[in-house]
């Protein structure tokens, strides 16, 4: 009912047109497919692509399933949930940690926690940019659990700007997305982060 | 003169074939290659493989060029040098940290310290297995330098292990490649060990 893509059917990978394509990347740059450590590459590449891309295949509403209430009014946070995506414009993947936050509505509508976790691979499990991850998974919530708000941030280091390109290994990149009272409230905001951010 | 791939041309990477497979990939993981945010990832990933890969077209006698002799009978050490690679078998990054180390021979030739770091890439910027990195690394220095002995150690995350398949975060593989003094002495190796893991 909340993001646009709950409308659109599942979708799979289609394994044997990419193992044909990884075959020909296999020779562009100059390898042998068929030496005995590649023979299987294109195989294990087509299955690997079903993984890590899985969230295309699915929507929001897979996963947050379980939804209770509860007389709860404070804010629930997952902390630290380890996060693997795809940077779309590199196909390199991009890792680090997402931490949700949401403050349940007046009806106390709540989820369970591993299903943030699992909405956060629903959405990172695709070629994705880091700002429309945050943001969609923030929708998402807002979307199906009617909170009083969302935060999310996600702390990330990027492949393709230490493998290769600028190669500044150790850069992080911190995304954040607020809805509902985390955007209207500078003290409900800050007291999130000051959570979200303790290290101890 | 040392290892086989001496004998082979340069390579380089067919940056057109490399963008019809990868177009060819955006369709079969079910997505739309023509959205705007992956219209020009076929041609970022052909120019980001052209980095990946530039080790296909090079060989060790490339960068150990700068040879010179020196009065030094001493271990010559450099470590913690960054490393990249790229996994043959899932095609995806494994990345960690070399330590290079060898000990001159009679005539005393070494070489500067940052070829040793560009020996390094031009293995790493392969479709590669950490094993054989490591050895390959360690006989182009015997076969250039004729040292008494080379020792490298190659501590590495592999992403087709912490991203899918048994998803075990932070866990490491070390993979080590003796020659020389190296493999016949315990005690030049374990004192070397020592330098390597020392962690001050
Ligand atoms: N905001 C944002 N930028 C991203 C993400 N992933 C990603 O590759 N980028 C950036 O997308 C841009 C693509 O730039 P480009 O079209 O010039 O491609 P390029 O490969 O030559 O860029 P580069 O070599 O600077 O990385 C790069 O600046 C890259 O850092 C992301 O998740 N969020
Ligand atoms: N020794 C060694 N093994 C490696 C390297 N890179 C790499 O993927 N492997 C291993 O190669 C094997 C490939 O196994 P497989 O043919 O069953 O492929 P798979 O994708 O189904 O395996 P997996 O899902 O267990 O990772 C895996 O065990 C993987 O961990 C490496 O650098 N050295």
């Amino acid at each position: 009912m909340s993001s646009e893509d709950e409308q659109l059917p599942p979708r799979s990978v289609d394994r044997p047109r990419v193992e044909k394509a990884i075959r020909e990347i296999l020779i562009a740059i100059g390898e042998d497919p068929d030496r005995d450590g590649l023979l299987k590459t294109p195989e294990r590449v087509a299955r690997a692509y079903e993984e890590q891309f899985a969230g295309l295949g699915q929507k929001p509403g897979d996963v947050l399933t379980t939804v209770f209430e509860a007389d709860h009014e404070e804010m629930v946070l997952v902390k630290d949930i380890e996060l693997y995506s795809t940077c779309e414009h590199h196909l390199v993947p991009f890792y680090g940690v997402a931490h949700v936050g949401y403050i349940p509505g007046a009806d106390g509508r709540i989820t369970g926690l591993s299903k943030l976790a699992r909405l956060v691979d629903v959405y990172a499990r695709r070629p994705q940019v880091q700002e429309r991850l945050t943001g969609q998974v923030s929708d998402a919530i807002m979307g199906h659990l009617q909170p009083r708000g969302v935060i999310v941030v996600i702390e990330a280091e990027h492949l393709c700007m230490t493998m290769r390109g600028v190669r500044k290994p150790g850069a992080k990149t911190v995304t954040s997305a607020v809805r509902g009272i985390f955007r209207s409230s500078d003290r409900t905001r800050s007291e999130a982060m000051s959570l979200i951010l303790d290290r101890r």
